[in-house]
């Protein structure tokens, strides 16, 4: 696992771009890193997304997500840098992005961005 | 179990059609194979449809999922061309096709497609 | 219990007819027999209506449900037959009737019907 | 515990009148009994209201439930008086009052009332 | 823990202030003291709101939290006074406050309070 | 419902009493009053027992449960009692009698009484 | 469905008789009648049973059970009846039988026979 | 809420100290201190003994929880002082408590001490 | 996917082999085909063994749960041939093998072979 | 978070060693790298112990775990080596460990060492 290279994702060609269909896609085995203490936060995140011309491939994705490991962010920039990634590069018709974040001191936190809003 | 032959859906007539009722149809069963590794991958697929003259004769769609068994085939292609295959031969008045997939490598995909969207 | 005899759905009086309210039943013990096969066939029936001038007195839905423990019918048909019964004898202001079936050969049917549409 | 006296609601001030928010009650050890059998009857009752002026006294709400205890009463008009004595005395803006009814005979009932409608 | 202290909310700015999207924030070790018997009342506080120029400072919510350990308020009180708090501090976009409180005496109660309404 | 008279457990001889099976009852709807309060308190009472010459008859357990609905007596009396009653009315080979009693205070006590030790 | 004829069970012959293992089979879709009121009533049987030469044959099963839905029989009877019918045709090393009744007038009853005990 | 007084537990007379039975108690809403940080701490604590003479009044019980609200204690510490005090004050045949504390830093608890061990 | 190699299980050195201790393997993902029917089953296999001096390969056991996607066989023999094939080439202290497979026509089985018995 | 370093567990002085109690700690957050494909594994693992002299120091626990974020390990050796480590440092009268590893490719792993055996 090098963390010294950023995983780009990549996308593969929609072939029912004729139709608005919907995929949702969770990833239970989110971890990052807290900016402030140094020690790993763990979220499961779901995204959802009406495909446009692309897909998006989902090794890529696996690797994708490996990128915030070791990098250290707060829980609202996760979300909505995901979904700031994924419209760049996917450029799907609609997504949400969601970042339902373990609790910690007894607090649990879900940070929830859509575009368009 | 002959994987050579493609099960075709059958219909019967709809004793109801002067209203519009809705059939909702679970298959936690479902099974096909992945193009690239060859290994098996597994889902739940929901139906759901308002019949017009036709509705579905169950032992039919018990043996149409019997030919995703051995096929190689995508997440996103499974709803999609389930709900193209009923839409051709049942003609429903409207219906949705979901096909919820277990995870691979801790990523869990769920493709959901309907006509009319 | 006798099969031969067919039970009839009775009504009492509504209290609170000025009123819109709604009253929601659940019968998770319906069986009927699949007329095909002769096997019996499981399902929660469930009832929800707006009465008018009756409600469904309750004892005799008991026995209204038996009336098909021996009775040869689709799954589709139940929840609309029961539907059309309500109708005609409790005459409510609205009404939905759904059947959940227990699953047969992995597949689990689900319908739904209601008044008016 | 004195069947004989009924206990009225009581209410108190509400400090947050220039705003509409919302207070749901659940009871689930609401008991009563069957004017027919003379057996006892169990169900879960939910309020669910506005305040305008007062809000509800809690422990005067728990003796007033006590009213039903020995009261024979049926499940549909339950709700419904519940509803028109919290309106009397409490006058909320709006409100809502379910009885969610144990099984009796594998029917179980869930009668729900609001005002206005 | 220095009960006669008040600790004050604080703010962080947020990043992406150019788009609505949504901050969930569970709260199920909130603890207060019930003003009339002195004993403790328990329950989850769960705040949403949709931040503009800043975001919760989630320290600092932790620590404003301990300020009702051993404070005497009323259940109605709680998630009206929280919301006020946070709308005067943290200025979001909309916000909702709800307070789900543990039973007592058999009865649960769940306030709701939301702005702008 | 008559709270004067004490409904007595009756009995129905055992046809298979060449072995040692059992038998297990659940009463979720158990409601007796506190001896100090007046206020009623809510229980499961589970009776599990091997007969011997006799089992319990079903409807006569039904009416002996509802001498309890009004009578004043604490928790750790409830399961002891039962045990006592059908010990000396069934005589069954070996029994064991729990009460679940739904919490006040936020406080939960089960008590289980078993004959012999 | 004949309910006049009686389905007697079938055996096929076991692969692994050198080797005690376990087959437990669940059945949750029995029904029988009470003998007093006429009313059918519901359970899930278990049946567990180390087999010594033979298995049971699965479909006879299944109309084995069929045999119950229009017969009069008591829920202790119920368990030790298809205890007795199994040792007497299948002949396993050990066996025990459990029905598990719906409730009746907020009474459940679990009936347990095994052999040898 | 007077923290600055211990409240002692007190006893009432066992009635059926001929048998040996099992009170079990649980409470959900312990909470005490942590003595490093100050903070709270929460959680569910189980005592389940088998009475002598005495059975612990569930009043003062109540009250003796409240004893730890705001003070500094360790977690096995907790489990074993429960333990020692009912020991000293109800003299019970055998005990066990149980201490299941909330998670803190993604790290959960459980410390259990009986006696006789 | 190759249906007509037989995929052997593999193994690796157990450097832990100076203590017993336990892998437990759950594969919810086991297909099989019915011999007679000719249409698929389903279950979850779990293998629960103490390794000595080899561990299974878990890639190898992947595909050696894939051997059984089309082969014909029955439910009783699906957990003891998998306890054979891994007893002689794992060779482990001691093995359990339970194959908990999905209803069919309302009748779930359960088979749970061991050794040493 | 310092991976270069290894973070040692540390004790503090067990104040109730005269009495031989449990204290069960469960880490859900566990998470390493597999050394074949350098993808990350995650677990719950959980540590039951019996303290002696000393009992773990929950923070350094915490910081001990953090040693395996990018340690390359199999699921084998895991359990067996936090069982060394504690052993080796904390001197527990018993321990076992539990490593719960999530699916990978269907298939899920849970190894279970414990000393003495």
């Amino acid at each position: 696992m090098a963390e010294e290279t950023w995983h780009e994702l990549e996308v593969v060609p929609n072939k029912y771009r004729d139709r608005d269909y919907n995929v949702n896609i969770s990833i239970p085995e989110f971890t990052c890193v807290c900016p402030r203490t140094g020690l790993p936060d763990f979220a499961t995140i779901v995204i959802n997304y009406v495909p446009d011309k692309y897909i998006v491939e989902l090794k890529s994705l696996k690797y994708y997500i490996l990128n915030y490991r070791n990098l250290g962010i707060f829980h609202e920039e996760v979300a909505n840098r995901i979904l700031e990634d994924i419209k760049r590069i996917v450029k799907p018709r609609k997504i949400e992005v969601t970042g339902d974040f373990h609790p910690r001191g007894g607090i649990q936190t879900v940070v929830t961005a859509r575009w368009p809003e």
